[in-house]
């Protein structure tokens, strides 16, 4: 599933840094770097060490920040993040940073992930007299802080974190300390830098290396560090529990560039899993073709593997505004076509391989397929997908469909193969995927099996947390 | 040069269509695909047989217009433009179409190109009183057809036609008809398609391809098409004289996915050329990677030709905005680092080979080098160039800098060698490029060659015509 | 003081409808017709019975309120409210009306007025973990409400309603219901009127003449009045206070156009308030001039009572923006000047008596006399106020300035007149005061005697107040 | 006719000044004076000695000019226009300045008045070779100096001048240098101020005392004023004509505080006209009141003359918004109580006298007396209008309503004071408006008598003139 067909979102990416003089703008250009992680909103809280200053809109990066409103987040230290684009109920209410105001002072928040009992602690909250202002999850741990019997702000913490499940990698700024924060299962990941003396954490490397920052180490899971002018300390709040990083970072989230859960590169692994996709599901053509951008490093892997001719059959516009004005008359495959041609001359009689990363809904391979098939007049088409079949929603942050609308979760790989048109369909198996992975006990597959690593209310409550918090 | 770094600009690109009930709408789509040509601004004018409406704006062509925008555009004819986008002078006056009201009702045009007399023609219309609006030198097309003393409109375009000299790849739209006009050289494409009924003419094919029309044939060079009504006519105003398409159309401007100057897939060129360059300029080496995005299809036929394996050492950044928010602290290589991330684990200790379409200034591929041997610690770096060196400026219609800034009309391939820190560099040879070229004398290759095939007024008069129009 | 110079700011206007098809409109026109009384914001709730709406934004009502907007407000139930200019710390946060949902569902309040314990209710909520949106005192009510152990909505915000103290005139909306509230002293005027079978409630009068709606009574002090499906109730939920209206109202606030606190029309007050003053300092002369706008109605009276010809010397410019930018280099009064001009024919050589409704810090007194005596070479300039001296700064919901820059609580009147360079200079007496508003001891005076009839903390509290809320 | 309701528009203000280092700032000073005279858009243009630089835009000058954008204006000299508003054909090219290249450098132009051979001017410029950019008869006058076959650029405005007839107050920029030019028959007024070395020339007088400028004189019927670095010349240009100063100036579109037309007080003026009308058509009644605002004046004068008092009987709503969104369920009278409200305690039981300046369609009026008598009920209401019946259209620069549309052009006065269901209704008489105007025979009084004093093309002219440019 190429990330120009949005049926999966990417949901958030955060960015901290403490003790740099241009902090806000550096969490400006580690957001930027982690653009897509979200579009719908971005926002920087900084902090100059008695107030924090917030400043957050709908729209990328570099549409919500100009020059003069980053002049208005001054301090040495900030947080950041990015917002997943939804379609209807999004609000600049939900964009974050959160900031508030409690009795002990001022604190933000930046959260990448979702909790599997927010829905249970925010009919608590509200019981006992919160008022919530957004559908966000994220509003959840706010609350709880402020409504902790605790004395001290990090013991309120500590208190909030310990009572929410689920997946989280969540920074929090107040005005003298900076906390990094992730759930005991490392769902999602957490890196933390160094840039001269300051520190930086970041959902990828990339945002590292886009400021210049050394990559140290990841935030453990269950792992709490808490930055301030003292230096870094490490305060293991949460026991250890079995890692389930999850996989799908690996196959279309993260950026290729960057390294992930304990510095495996992204990149390696796609090529890798194109490789064994290979090895699997040979098939013998004259040429094999990515669906772009994310389809590119495992077809580059599949062709090397496999010795077909790699090409770009398919070309992709660069310009794909947000909003998008389709003609009344019907233009045949035009909802693909708007973002990719195909190029005749490449795929003009020959046997095709098309690789793609995921299938989910089908309706877009099968729209591909078909443009393939009548302009370029190909004659076989062979659909290669480098991983295995989508059944399960994903209740820990990402915003795939629900479970109806997985195809493969209703359907057999040859029914799919018919709806899209396909002459062959092949997914990566299961065994070929944990073979790629290193340390491939410590990750979620929930996506491909449905065993959820993390427990969660019953089925009839996470329908309601799909209405409360998508 | 990838497409990333702005140093050359493509000039423009024009849609028209004439005879459908969306006719604005499928402009919208017409300039979206050819967005690469032009993104400083965008204008549609249309027609409905009794009235011209024109609307236009500063921006990509998916923000200047929305639904509501193309509703004022009403009719079953309309012409579009894409102006590209330069830092100063750049004005909405600048934007076409340009529309006006002369005694013989209402014309609107728009001119992909450059008019190698416009000044003098400027100079003279003032004279005699006219009074110009913008510092285009399409408004001289406009005023030639005001002033003419011919008695029909088509006889004062023809008219206006033969006074001008250069490149134009010219629509004209009036009340009732279009009319399509290339220069006799036929310097930048301009094609013909069939859509149901209507007719419709394009910059580039990749426009038809995305609104589902049949491509029939360029307009000739010297000739003017005009459509009405009653179908479609050919009127040669000028006489035949030497072909000079653009041959940078191919190396870098086009789209890969276009086939221009009579069905020459650009794709396959850019193929061909890197296959070329690697027979001309092999290395031994671990891996080949491209500049993205326009040097990666140079590069797959050198991998393929060499041998060496391809990959993709450099991952872009898909979210670049207009406007981008610089860190007062110097990143190093901030500037190329913000467009492209170095892929450590591909390039580590490897003998690697980077494939460029061209280079201008040198400065670009100079960060890309220093980036690359910093982050991957690569232990060789060799440099290919898809294209010979460019020494001459163009007049024709591509906004490159002027040949003072061009490195190469100034120093030996050595010396630029040395400047970039590569280990070796090899352009692509005159003889090589032409090899691949179909019809290689129907080509300008004056920015190679500073052979200009189009006759202009003295040195100091094109000066003259850089402050007045660039 | 002049409308036109904002050292006093009127503190907001209220306006509710139940039982309309058209209850959002109807809210805008209300708030338009009262519009004088804050320009900061307006905002807009409705309810179609099953949900809340909520519309607001910065700028004044017809700013605020497209079409479209309204569109978006659903329902047979609406309140508005329109919050007064400042110069600082003005947000989109402090614009009212504040919805939240809590355990109950959802509610909606808009505020007139200021509670004199707010800063200590704030402190006890955070510590219970309530966490603040804004810095608006009326946020409080919101947070005694959710807090609140009542089981039913309507205990829980009559709980709210006894903890707090001040002034307040106060509409809350829900699902199915709308509240009208008025604190104990009556400080704020609140009516009630018919519009078919509609009930509405404004702050002022004018607003119900502009929607065609018929003045029944006025909210009482200390009454609830719950307005639903089955109609109205009455519930009073304070024990019985003394009066304490604002005499500011009739002097300054209200339109003259309203008839206030049981039904008295303001232009009547004010005129008798210029006869009495006539009465009491008499000044022979040959023009008696009002500044505009205020200062009109009791001019008249003045000239009425005195014989002097009322005439208009200084012209009003009716266009004046919010952004005004001034010239660098010194024009004499400027300040005064772009919004007023005199006019010399009137002037020349007369002997002048100006009327104005109050003087707070006596700058703009002083440019205008010296403005008049310049350009008109008036022989004599009397100013005359139409009411006593103002000596103390409110605490109930007008922006007056601290005690230390109100000129009269610091200086004897003829230190003032030589300040402000009139020949002579009075104000009203608090007799004659008192003696033209009907039934005077149901009245706050507290502005000109400082006898504070609402109890509030030490003093040294509330200047905390008015960091906290200003 | 108050300025409230907008049946007659005001057409355009003037303003430059030469040799002031703030020209632009005090060019947006002297437009913010004179924004009565224009509400639609406004525009300043400045000169540097080298450039003319020009920034302009749709609405109040106040929302145009941001300070960012006057320091767009560089250069010691500025002219400046105001654009009356109109309800649909408005477009941002139809706002002044107008600036153009021509043969010899950059000129700007501001024009207050109407042309009455512009239509027959265009044609022939366009059979010439002429684009025009706009509907603007200003722009004749551009395209007359552009095509003249004079050599300097002097001579060449002059050629221009002497082609163009009807009314014109009119200034030119050059580089270095700035025209004040005014019609034979001194239509618009147009008045020199001295600023310390620095000249103005203004529409009216209360811009010069806005920025504390002197008054000098009047630019005369047909002069044109020449300022530069040398000075200022006088240039005689056109011969001598009889006068036709337009009486309307004083009786509606001035500012009370200006001086007009050789410096008399359109204040005093009006104040006479009511004089004069209570002298005329005396009328025995408990109150008059004015239409505010234009009509205050005039009724001052009749209480004075008539010993009826004085009062405000409808107070009018100062924040009106330039859109406003009318609900659908209909408000009685509602499109003048949006402006203006009643205030019942004058007006109960009373008999009223109600003074406005002029009436146009007469359905102002109507709703007017209607909601006095609904609202007040008055027990008479008598009009006093303090102008003669207007009857004729304006053809040199007044939006009047064409002849059709003027209730007195074809309607005796009992039947008006029927259809505005008035008890009586009495016009100042011709004789009476003459008395009170110095000079009398210096005027035109054409929309009171349809004896226009400048020729025009023949009647199915001027309507082409109304289709073509208004």
């Amino acid at each position: 599933m190429s990330r120009l067909f949005h049926n999966i979102r990417e949901e958030c990416g955060v960015f901290g840094i403490y003790g740099h003089a241009e902090a806000a703008n550096h969490a400006y250009l580690g957001l930027y770097a982690l653009q897509h992680r979200g579009q719908e909103g971005a926002g920087i809280c900084s902090s100059d060490g008695n107030s924090l200053y917030l400043e957050k809109a709908m729209g990328h990066v570099s549409e919500v920040f100009s020059e003069k409103r980053l002049k208005r987040l001054p301090g040495m230290a900030a947080i950041g993040h990015n917002r997943y684009s939804t379609a209807g109920g999004s609000h600049l209410k939900n964009v974050q940073p959160l900031m508030v105001n409690f009795s002990l002072g001022s604190l933000a928040i930046a959260h990448n992930g979702n909790l599997t009992n927010a829905f249970a602690l925010k009919t608590q909250l509200e019981k006992e007299g919160a008022i919530f202002q957004s559908n966000s999850d994220s509003e959840v741990i706010v609350h709880l802080i402020a409504h902790s019997r605790e004395e001290t702000a990090q013991d309120k913490i500590i208190d909030a974190v310990n009572q929410i499940k689920g997946a989280f990698s969540l920074l929090i700024l107040r005005e003298k300390e900076l906390y990094a924060v992730r759930d005991p299962h490392g769902v999602r990941p957490l890196s933390i830098g160094l840039l001269g003396d300051a520190f930086v954490a970041a959902s990828e490397t990339c945002a590292l290396d886009l400021i210049g920052a050394t990559y140290i180490r990841d935030v453990e899971p269950g792992e709490m560090v808490r930055i301030c002018d003292n230096g870094i300390d490490s305060i293991k709040i949460n026991p250890a529990k079995k890692k389930a990083h999850c996989v799908f970072e690996f196959i279309y989230f993260s950026r290729p560039d960057s390294n992930i859960f304990g510095g495996v590169n992204v990149h390696t692994v796609r090529k890798e899993l194109g490789r064994q996709l290979a090895l699997e599901s040979y098939q013998d053509a004259d040429v094999v073709i990515p669906v772009p951008d994310s389809g590119v490093p495992a077809t580059l892997g599949y062709a090397n593997e496999s010795g077909i001719p790699l090409d770009f059959g398919l070309v992709r516009n660069h310009y794909i505004g947000r909003t998008f004005i389709e003609p009344k008359q019907s233009i045949r495959h035009f909802g693909v076509k708007i973002k990719l041609n195909p190029v005749r001359q490449i795929l003009q009689g020959k046997r095709v391989v098309v690789v793609d990363d995921s299938i989910v809904r089908g309706t877009t391979s099968k729209k591909i397929i078909k443009m393939i098939r009548e302009t370029g007049q190909a004659k076989e088409i062979h659909m290669r997908i480098s991983s295995p079949s989508t059944i399960g929603p994903c209740f820990y942050g990402i915003d795939t469909p629900t479970r109806g609308e997985l195809i493969a979760s209703t359907h057999m790989t040859d029914e799919i193969r018919k709806f899209i048109t396909a002459d062959s369909l092949a997914y990566l198996s299961m065994e070929g995927l944990r073979s790629v992975i290193p340390n491939p006990d410590d990750y979620c597959y929930a996506c491909f099996t449905k065993h959820y690593p993390i427990t969660f209310p019953q089925e009839e409550q996470y329908s309601q947390l799909e209405l409360s918090f998508v």
